[in-house]
């Protein structure tokens, strides 16, 4: 039998009602002849209470027991939909993460998975059993200890199981319906996309689409597992939702496929910087252990390019982050000067800042799409801040109070409302 | 090290500010120079908001799935509380049933010990670790997957921690300060006992004393564990609470102990039944499995001893049970009855009525204690309606409007209020 692996976020599960709203989900992929490995997460707000709970308990950060405590909420939902779907008639049983065993690493909150073995969950369905509930987000580790993901971990326990069953496809049954070109929110000429490739998701998906955790679109391309995106709210059906695949299986003809963008960002530039070998890590290295996701990052030459004080050569640096972040990067930034690692005359901060991006597979091949980008913003008299590109998708740093405006433009610019020609 | 056991119980964890309360009173162990390990049981109020979950999913009862998700209440705790110790300096982790393992039968929801291997826990003891936070109330079947030992288990749990690591004592904190000769509520002459036997303890608890758990204390008395019970909202010492020891460690005198009482019984009894070899599991049969606990069962021989409908000997069967099963119980009668399976002229249901027993091991040295009980209850007219006795106790079914009276007039007779004379 086909194995179908699918899992439910903690909205799709949050009570009973929604529990049993989505066994019905699972019991018709079951008479569709699929074995079905479901992976669950914790019931809505669950994990936020334990955490809420450890973090109250002890200002010692101990991860493995913070794991231990956390990773219940999920053993709960996995219980309760193992019984849900027995009570529909459905041969299910559920799993926590040593019993599979879904083996990681020793790294705490934040594990890797080393080895998912089979052998357990499919002696079960040779037994005659159709669904496997897993418990989403944990594993065990080489010492037996509970370990969890850190979060968005159910999504790729998901695809991990999916991987490692060789399942059929892996549907990711979320709040929203799909992928689209934008939030529909800033547009309604936002439209859904059928097909998108694993390249463009992970870029949308770290930009702020927030619909799929980025290691776990990671994990599909490397696996070629074909993922699906859709709502556990609405009626669904072998159609609905975005397929996440390869770019081999889309027929879309778009150059871009998206507009993502980030509204709360934050822009710290230090000015006149010492240019030596190791600067970069000098500045970098404490942003990072102060855990700030710096983003983008560009180097100017400045003005002042040699003086007497600093004989060598100067530059400005320049960089973005998360705006609640900017407390934490100008401490660090602060803290690195005063123990003379760096040296800048100036810190500026432009809190007022906002990211747009436009995202396609199709730019490897065409040309022209950064100035057409370009030129629609500037008919919109809107000024770029900073640019970063990669290869398949280009971003500005605005100004916040133009997000909607650009956002808007460049969807109509790439004709992103109309459905996609096929080729 | 000697190792001292410490369990505590759902009041006793209920929130983080009573987690480091009782935090406090490990750590105090610690230093008096124990390795201790603590038993907790689930958060109050978690265990019956994760058992309705249970319940409002399923009609089917799958005990497997039942275990896996009520056991997840202590999992939380024991990290809890490891996380606070370690905030506090001490060297602690959380062991879940399956990484010790607690090893017991398949038989889920009610399941029983195999074994506690030391190898684990006593490796990490080793290592300098001072405190293993064991979740109470559960283990893991020979098939890997979670078992729990029922209502009570956590006590349970403690005793056998303390029997398996051979511990110097075992201390239940809950939210009494000790065993009392009878219910303070009732007389203000109630008086904590500082040591009291096994056997006076298992008389007590199992009439409604509810301060340990039956099977805890059958275990306790089985294996010679010292059991202590005492308060974890009182400040306490070494000489605080009530020891459940062995008879010979006791040196009080008294003939009787305390005085028990259960208020809500009832009184069922089936008039002119059929008096023919396996009657009386015809009836008890039915009780049993309509989840019936029968307490008192008198027989006595009809006055309507032949008679020409009935040509064998008939009898009356009077039987007690709990005030909320009475439906069950009249139920399963009526439906045996209609099976053909037993044979019945009336069934009278008596709900106002209540039992008292007076308890003490020094009953079987001394005569006469039933007599000076019944004389006792005579003079206050309060009149007996079923007598049952065992080698130390003696219980009555008076009227309910009765009870409090009953239980003064013997808490008196037998002269509780006074301390007892060392021998």
């Amino acid at each position: 039998m086909p194995t179908l692996v699918m899992k439910f976020g903690g909205t799709s599960v949050a009570n009973l009602e929604r529990i049993a709203n989505v066994a019905e989900k699972i019991s018709r992929e079951v008479e569709r002849g699929y074995n079905v490995i479901v992976i669950v997460s914790a019931m809505s707000g669950k994990t936020n209470e334990l955490i809420g709970w450890v973090n109250d308990t002890s200002d010692i950060y101990d991860a493995r027991e913070y794991d231990a405590v956390v990773a219940s909420g999920e053993n709960v939902t996995a219980g309760l939909m193992a019984l849900r779907l027995q009570e529909m008639g459905v041969s299910a049983r559920s799993w926590q993460g040593w019993q599979v065993p879904i083996n990681t690493t020793s790294a705490h909150s934040a594990a890797r998975f080393v080895s998912i073995p089979r052998d357990n969950i499919e002696a079960k369905f040779a037994e005659g059993f159709r669904v496997a509930v897993v418990a989403g987000f944990q594993g065990v580790s080489p010492e037996g200890r509970i370990t969890t993901l850190g979060r968005g971990g159910s999504d790729t326990t998901a695809v991990a199981f999916a991987a490692a069953f060789e399942a059929e496809r892996c549907d990711i049954y979320t709040d929203v319906d799909g992928v689209y070109t934008t939030d529909p929110r800033i547009t309604a000429k936002a439209r859904k996309l059928d097909k998108i490739s694993y390249e463009e998701m992970l870029e949308l998906a770290s930009l702020g689409a927030k619909v799929l955790q980025t290691r776990s679109v990671e994990l599909a391309m490397r696996y070629g597992v074909r993922l699906r995106v859709l709502s556990s709210f609405d009626e669904t059906d072998e159609t609905s939702g975005t397929m996440v695949c390869d770019e081999e299986e889309i027929m879309e003809s778009k150059v871009v496929s998206g507009i993502a963008f980030s509204r709360d960002e934050a822009k710290v530039t230090l000015v006149t910087v010492e240019d030596r070998p190791g600067i970069a890590a000098a500045i970098f290295g404490p942003l990072a252990d102060a855990g700030v996701n710096v983003d983008m990052i560009v180097q100017n030459i400045s003005e002042k390019d040699y003086d007497e004080v600093h004989p060598g050569a100067v530059t400005d640096m320049t960089f973005s982050c998360p705006i609640d972040q900017i407390n934490r990067a100008r401490k660090a930034m602060e803290n690195a000067k005063a123990a003379g690692s760096i040296n800048y005359e100036n810190l500026i901060v432009d809190a007022d800042v906002s990211k747009v991006s436009v995202v396609g597979i199709g730019m490897r091949s065409h040309t022209g799409v950064a100035a057409k980008m370009f030129r629609a913003l500037a008919a919109e008299g809107v000024n770029i801040k900073v640019i970063s590109t990669s290869e398949i998708k280009i971003s500005v740093l605005i100004d916040r109070k133009y997000i909607e405006l650009a956002v808007q433009t460049l969807h109509d610019e790439f004709d992103l409302g109309a459905p996609a020609d096929d080729v």
